[in-house]
């Protein structure tokens, strides 16, 4: 049954609607139809997204690129896997109670977020035959294994159902129920698989009669629920979702999960999130409560939740996060760790921890216009999780650590390359879901004018301007834009300076004018009245980088950087017979950046003094400061983190020790 | 049924004999009537140990306090947890298929290693009759509840037998058998508890019967019962435990477990014992499965067994152990990293790992008399081992940091103080079984004449002399020996000089004498007829020590040693509002040794030059080299390693960062 108040009301004037008809009408040579794409705030916030299809990405430029290479290798990868992994047939076969379930009793999430994925391509690739009926197929398949209460979740419907919500702290019931939600959410923002939606609103008014003010206090192990259930109020305007929503995040720090194996902080449930001063437990579970608090703390406008995660993103970008973005430093409970703990060669560092970040970003740059938002994006985007998929599209790490070791035999579940599938199948199709709605996370538009975040060639059409950007952005510092204005009055354009580029320049039809960036943000204010050219120049000169002197792990240590690209060292690119440990760069000496093109396999590599010392035959200790060992001279190639691991498994390494050697030891008096 | 055959048959000449009257007659005034400690090896070795009632410690000494406190508090509190924890009445109640079982599935192996304790403790200490009755009584309590075909393990009597035997990787079943046999031969030598051995007996020959040579190939996930097969060999004489013992060691690394959870190499069945060549996997197992190796290569002459052996202890020792002697850089399968993978604050450092190395290198120095294993067991029993138990014996550290960090909230597994017991238990009645036969393992004797390895004060009777030490190593640097020989002939009085020191000098009767230490030490041969008195001077200045290059997570710090202690750094010796992380040492200064006498809480402290930056307010990633802080002069008081978290609980370090400033960056050119 479909209900027809499905259909989302009326959004705030200030951005575009989604419609019911999204789909019959794309992005290209005529202006967007105003489809919605990932997080859609109704209340008002201090800045609103762009619909999905009001951006195209050029495939030529980077992000454009491995938008391309999403559809046309990770999503289809993703559905072939979810045929191999038998998780597509854990739900055909759902409820045949002598079949075992196969792979993780979570595997339907891997379902909808490959859903989820296919829904967001349909928007900007609607004629995807494939896809459609991978979205059709499967959301009739739902329906059709979905219970007469609402409930569905293949685990417990093959297994015993007296178990069902029976073990909240590991059943992963609601995280899979709201990653089916928000599968729902871009089915219907993107108007396809018309299945869907009702399967998630049963649901969640099921949800609602369980959990909701008048039913049982329950929390999910793992969020994920929360999130969902706002952009299911979003999408169709039911305040019980919200306030489910809300009432989650309230119960959660009292300990009704009990401590379980890793103890109460590795659920989130040691301290209400409102009294939580630090960044911690398992990282994909923080950030993804994170990003359900930001949620609910815009649409209820509750400043405290606000301030709650504020102070929780200082806690996390303070002291805990590699410089790749990436957070979590401890494998055995995939886990945040203390304060500057932050070793680079155990790094765990999670894909969806990656992407869980993003997304709990943009919910803070939305809510707030805070610049230092975007700028994590940004970093994030283009390290930790540009590094976790291979060129190919179909390879991916679970785990993104900074060094892989010299004789790293010791594997774990760190391989040293990336590998095409995981038992715990999270990471690949949370990358497809938000490659394919990428071009929703860049841009943001409102009456005042519009604001660009992340710069990348494509073309955006705001209710002001239609905005073509031409760059080869982050290889060179120079962004073009293109701004043809269909407003009448002087509106702004917004130009993020990111926080690691001094000495941003704009030209405007040519001529250099005297902008300074205000809060971040370049802010031209003008009538923009036809056609303008305008030149962006991020000054992109290398970075050597050293981290507070409390993070132990990587003392004596620099890190290169050009842009947002963190730079690292692969065995690859050291003569024969030098062990990657034994390198040491002068931190002093100049470094040179070697543009290739961006059609070379690497663009731009770095080229840095450095030596080569042979440690191999040394005690493990010794009197300090020791022998010193000749060192041999070394031209150090370096090349971005994000492209590592494509040429040859083996050793590399993004913080590199640094030459200078101790002094030698007075003798005693 | 008591066997006759029981009784140990005769011993190598070399060395004297237990025999089943040896309760009845202890070390004091009167020579000892040789009751044998562990591991007695039956083939000829390069050293001999003495019997472990031919030393009595003295508890004025720190390695005698330790085996007093062992006693008066370790093992009372062990015997009363075992209660407290349901271990012993999972055996009480064995059969009982009503009762669940408590605790970990191999809680009966915490009962056979405080069985064991008992036993040694009853070699020294006779008159203790709570000992005597738990050891009389769980012996019978064990006899009673074995089943008829020997099998004895109360969660597989408790729950389906059917399931015995069926999960040879994690079922922990001949784990806990090789425990319950080292119990039993504990108790055999030292004459307690008569009802053990026959039970130990029986449990080995229904292992011969299954998995001897006639019956299944299968090994067990966790290694034990090699090493206690070969001492039951070494009690009973029976040839079959011996190859039992040696065919399990060839099993072994050829994928009979399968990969499980962590792949084969946590289990050490990745690769035959022959042919590896890295130390790795699981600490514990990896060690205890060494142990077991040595013993079978021991016995049965297998020079290639024991090469391999040495091919990982050069492995281990040369890349993958902490300062501390301890093994083990991960926590999340307790394991072995690669190789200089050795994070202090991430260490794992496992108690037990620390104690099977102890053990391992025994068996290798009596395998070779080569001084490198004595070494090692001097530093892992001053540093992991001796911090691993508080000051008043009744509180433990399972994983033994070193590096504890300011706001270590993010305890996972390794608690910021020792706590009293653990769900997973092993660690405690470990260092009780260690402990009350630390006196086994200092000083060997063979025709030759007597070898003493580790120094403390006490009494060693060996069948040249009598040896008494009076010292208080290792906080002061000399050793008084009164060698009273009842020899006619010459013989050696060998004196290790250990690694870490230069300039050992030896006075014989109060006279200088010029002797170098050959391959580790000082060997005086000598017809010692009457009392010759001996001054050994083991210099101990402050060392101050570096780390291989390799080793990342300590590069830029220094660590002060002193003797054979490692010292650390504690928040309790700092000033108010100092924080642990933010403090530089000058390794280029002088570092003071200050005594505090050995009555003191701390005998021996350190002092050093050191400035406190203030480091808090700094970006988590800055340009290099970044702005100087002003440093605040610091005078660092270092505390030995094996006493810190005895004060208060608090942040610690041993690897302490120097004040080297990096050199300021060259402008790009």
């Amino acid at each position: 049954m479909v209900d027809s108040s499905l259909v989302p009301p009326t959004a705030p004037a200030t951005a575009p609607t989604s419609t019911a008809t999204a789909a019959s009408s794309r992005v290209g040579a005529t202006p967007p139809v105003g489809v919605d794409g990932p997080v859609r705030p109704r209340a008002s916030t201090a800045l609103r997204p762009v619909p999905l299809d009001a951006l195209r990405l050029d495939p030529a430029g980077l992000l454009g690129g491995w938008q391309r290479r999403n559809a046309a290798a990770t999503l289809p990868h993703c559905i072939e896997q979810l045929d191999r992994s038998g998780a597509l047939d854990n739900l055909r076969q759902s409820g045949d109670r002598e079949r075992p379930h196969e792979g993780m009793w979570f595997s339907d999430s891997d379902v909808y977020k490959t859903l989820e994925a296919a829904a967001w391509q349909l928007v900007s690739q609607p004629d995807a035959p494939e896809l459609v009926s991978f979205v059709e197929a499967t959301s009739r398949l739902l329906a059709s294994v979905q219970d007469g209460d609402g409930y569905l979740n293949s685990y417990f419907q093959q297994g015993q159902p007296e178990r069902r919500w029976q073990d909240m702290r590991d059943g992963h019931e609601l995280y899979c129920a709201g990653h089916l939600i928000q599968a729902a959410v871009a089915a219907g923002r993107a108007g396809v698989g018309d299945a869907l939606v009702p399967v998630a609103v049963r649901v969640a008014d099921m949800l609602v009669d369980r959990f909701g003010a008048a039913g049982i206090d329950a929390v999910c192990g793992h969020p994920e629920i929360e999130t969902a259930l706002v952009e299911l109020f979003r999408f169709t305007g039911r305040r019980a979702y919200l306030d489910l929503a809300a009432r989650f995040v309230d119960l959660r720090g009292n300990g009704l999960l009990g401590p379980g194996r890793f103890g109460s902080a590795y659920y989130l449930d040691h301290v209400p999130v409102r009294q939580a001063t630090e960044f911690t437990g398992h990282a994909v579970r923080q950030v993804y409560l994170l990003a359900g608090v930001v949620d609910v703390a815009t649409e209820t406008g509750d400043a405290s939740l606000l301030a709650a995660a504020e102070r929780l993103w200082e806690s996390a970008f303070g002291s805990k996060t590699y410089l790749t973005g990436a957070h979590g430093s401890r494998h055995r409970d995939e886990a945040v760790g203390d304060p500057y703990e932050l070793p680079p060669d155990r790094a765990y560092a999670e894909t969806c921890a990656a992407i869980g970040s993003f997304q709990w970003n943009w919910r803070m740059l939305l809510a707030t216009g805070a610049v230092r938002y975007a700028d994590e994006m940004e970093r994030v985007l283009y390290n930790a999780i540009g590094g976790s998929t291979a060129l190919d599209g179909r390879h991916f790490f679970y785990a993104n650590p900074l060094h892989l070791r010299t004789d790293h035999n010791a594997t774990e579940d760190a391989p040293s390359q990336r590998l095409p599938w995981y038992d715990c199948a999270c990471c690949p199709p949370n990358l497809a879901r938000l490659m394919a709605s990428l071009q929703g996370y860049l841009a943001t538009a409102d009456d005042t004018g519009t604001q660009l975040h992340l710069y990348a060639a494509g073309t955006l059409h705001t209710p002001h301007a239609t905005v073509r950007v031409v760059t080869e952005y982050p290889w060179h510092d120079r962004v073009d834009l293109t701004v043809e204005s269909h407003s009448s009055r002087p509106w702004t354009l917004a130009l993020r300076v990111p926080g690691w580029c001094a000495g941003a320049t704009v030209r405007v039809d040519g001529a250099d004018i005297q902008q300074r960036a205000t809060d971040g943000y370049l802010r031209l204010n003008r009538d923009w009245r036809g056609t303008t050219r305008l030149t962006l120049t991020l000054p992109m000169p290398v970075q050597v980088l050293a981290a507070h002197p409390r993070v132990d792990a990587v003392r004596g240590c620099v890190a290169l950087r050009r842009g947002p690209l963190v730079y690292c060292l692969e065995q690859a690119d050291l003569p024969s017979g030098v062990v990657l440990e034994d390198v040491a760069i002068d931190p002093t000496g100049p470094v040179d950046t070697v543009v290739h093109g961006t059609t070379a396999p690497v663009p731009v590599t770095l080229q840095a003094h450095a030596v080569a010392h042979r440690g191999d035959d040394r005690d493990l200790y010794h009197d300090y400061p020791g022998t010193p060992v000749e060192p041999t001279p070394l031209r150090l190639t370096a090349v971005p983190y994000f492209l590592w691991g494509n040429r040859t498994p083996g050793p590399m390494r993004v913080w590199l020790p640094t030459v200078i050697e101790p002094t030698p030891r007075k003798e005693h008096q």
